[in-house]
C-alpha cells in the first residue's frame, strides 16, 4: 500500500494579523492521521492572487493532495477559485448546480450579486457539499477548496473525504516518563535509529510544578511497534526510570504545556 | 518609514500529525501586528533538515526577518540548530556563554549531553534569553530561532523583540454589520477598491442563531483610515444597515464563528 501524501494551505491575511486564530490545521492533521493521509506540509499565505497561485503550483506537484481552508466567501477579498483557476489553467464559470443548490437555500429571495459569485466554480471543478451554509466547496485535479469557517470546513472534509486515496494509517503507542527531556534523549535517539520505519517522538511537558517528557512511537506496521515498545520498556525498566506505560491506547493524552 | 516583513517557520512533526495544536502561529501574528512588522506567511515542516534548509532559505531571502519555532531540544528529532547552520553556511559549534547559561541553570549537576546539545549555535549567533528553562534560542543574520513550547516561545520573543527593525503599525478599526456577508460585499469591495493603502476584511460570523459580517478596515496612516470609516458609516445608513460602530478601538473583538 502507497503512502498518500498531503499540504494544507490555509489563505487569508486576517491569520497573518492574528486577528483569528486558526482552527483548521490541528482539525485537518488529525483527519489526516486518522484516514491514513500524511499531511507533509502548511502553509499559510495572504489574500493575493500571485501568493495563492504560486503556492498552489509548488504544492500541487508535491503532494497527493492539497487541501485550501479560506476565501471562497462573497467579498472582494475571497479570490480562492479565481486563484485556483489560474493555477489549474482552466475558467472560473458559473456552475449550474451550485447555483440550484443557492437557490434552493434562499427560496422565495433573489439570488443577491455576492451569493451568485459564490457559485462561481473552475471548469471542470466537482462540488464539495456545505450542509451548514450552502455555499459548496469544490475539488479540482488533486485541489481540495474548502471554506475556512471552521464548522464549514468540517462538514466540507466529512464529503469529501470518502472520494480521496487514502494509505496506511500512523499507529502510534504514548509513553509519559517523569524525567527531563535531556535524561532519554540517548535512549530515544538509539531506538529511532536502530529501527527503520520506526519513529519517536519526544514532547517535554511541565505540570504543577514537575518537568517531564511524552514519547510518543510511530509506524505503520503495529507488530513491528509492539516489538520496538516491549524494547523501550526493559530499557526504561534497566534504567530505573519512572514512566507511564500506555501501550494498548492508540489515542494520544495531550498533556498541558502551561 | 519602510515596512519590515517576516515569515514564520514551525517546525515539527507532532503539528503535522495532529498531536500537538500550534498556539505560537497567532501568538506571534497579533506580536507582529502590535509592534509593526507585518507576518507575510507561515510555513510548517517536518523534522527533516532538507525540508527546513529548504524553507529557512526561501523564506530568509524573501522576507526581513524568518522566525522558527520548534525543534531546539536535546533529543534526536531536534534538528534546528544544525539545519539552520547548514542553511545559513556557518559550523554548529558548542557555545560557551550557552554553556555558561545551561551550568547556572544545572549547579551542582554534570552537564548531561542531552543539555550540551542545547549549547550547540552556529557560529556567530546571538543568543536569545529563556528565563522559563536556560536553554537558549539564538539569531543569526535574519533568522529568529525560538523554542516551540508557548511560554518559552514568547520569553523568548520578547528578549529578541527590542533587537529588531520594525515599520509603521498596521491600525485597524472594527465594524460589527447585523446582515449576512454577501449583503455588503459590493460596498466593502468598493471601499476597498477605492483606498489604495486602506484594506477591508470581512468576517461573517454566526452567533445566537443570527448570522453576521465583521468588517475590519487596516491600514498604517490613521488620519485616511478615520476618513474612510466616515465614508463607510455615511454609506451604511444611506442603504440602513443595522451595525456597531466601534471606530475608537484598535482592539478587535473576536467573535464566536461556533
Amino acid at each position: 500500500m502507497k503512502d498518500v501524501t498531503a499540504a494544507l494551505l490555509v489563505i487569508g491575511d486576517e491569520i497573518l494579523s492574528g486577528r483569528t486564530s486558526d482552527k483548521n490545521i490541528n482539525y485537518l492533521a488529525n483527519h489526516c492521521t486518522a484516514v491514513g493521509i500524511r499531511l507533509e506540509e502548511v502553509r499559510v499565505v495572504s489574500d493575493k492572487e500571485d501568493r495563492i497561485v504560486d503556492a498552489l503550483n509548488v504544492l500541487r506537484s508535491s503532494y497527493d493532495y492539497v487541501f485550501t481552508t479560506g476565501g471562497i466567501g462573497p467579498t472582494h477579498d475571497d479570490i480562492t477559485a479565481q486563484s485556483v483557476a489560474k493555477a489549474v489553467g482552466v475558467e472560473l464559470l458559473e456552475n449550474r448546480q451550485a447555483i440550484a443548490i443557492m437557490q434552493a437555500r434562499y427560496p422565495g429571495e433573489e439570488l443577491s450579486e455576492g451569493r451568485r459569485l459564490m457559485a462561481r466554480i473552475p471548469d471542470g471543478g466537482e462540488l464539495i457539499k456545505n450542509s451548514v451554509s450552502g455555499a459548496p466547496g469544490f475539488m479540482i485535479e488533486n485541489v481540495i477548496v474548502m471554506a475556512g469557517v471552521p464548522k464549514i470546513m468540517q462538514v466540507m472534509l466529512d464529503d469529501v473525504t470518502p472520494k480521496l486515496r487514502t494509505g496506511r494509517r500512523l499507529l502510534s503507542r504514548t509513553f509519559i516518563i517523569r524525567h527531563p527531556e535531556s535524561t532519554v534523549a540517548p535512549l530515544i535517539g538509539k531506538l529511532d535509529d536502530e529501527n527503520e520505519g520506526i519513529s519517536l517522538g519526544s514532547y517535554p511537558y511541565f505540570k504543577l510544578g514537575k518537568v517531564g517528557t511524552v514519547i510518543v512511537l510511530r509506524g505503520v506496521d503495529e507488530e513491528q511497534l509492539d516489538q520496538v515498545c516491549l524494547e523501550f520498556v526493559a530499557e526504561l525498566k534497566r534504567e530505573e526510570k519512572d514512566f507511564e506505560e500506555d501501550c494498548d491506547s492508540t489515542e494520544l493524552k495531550p498533556l498541558s504545556f502551561d
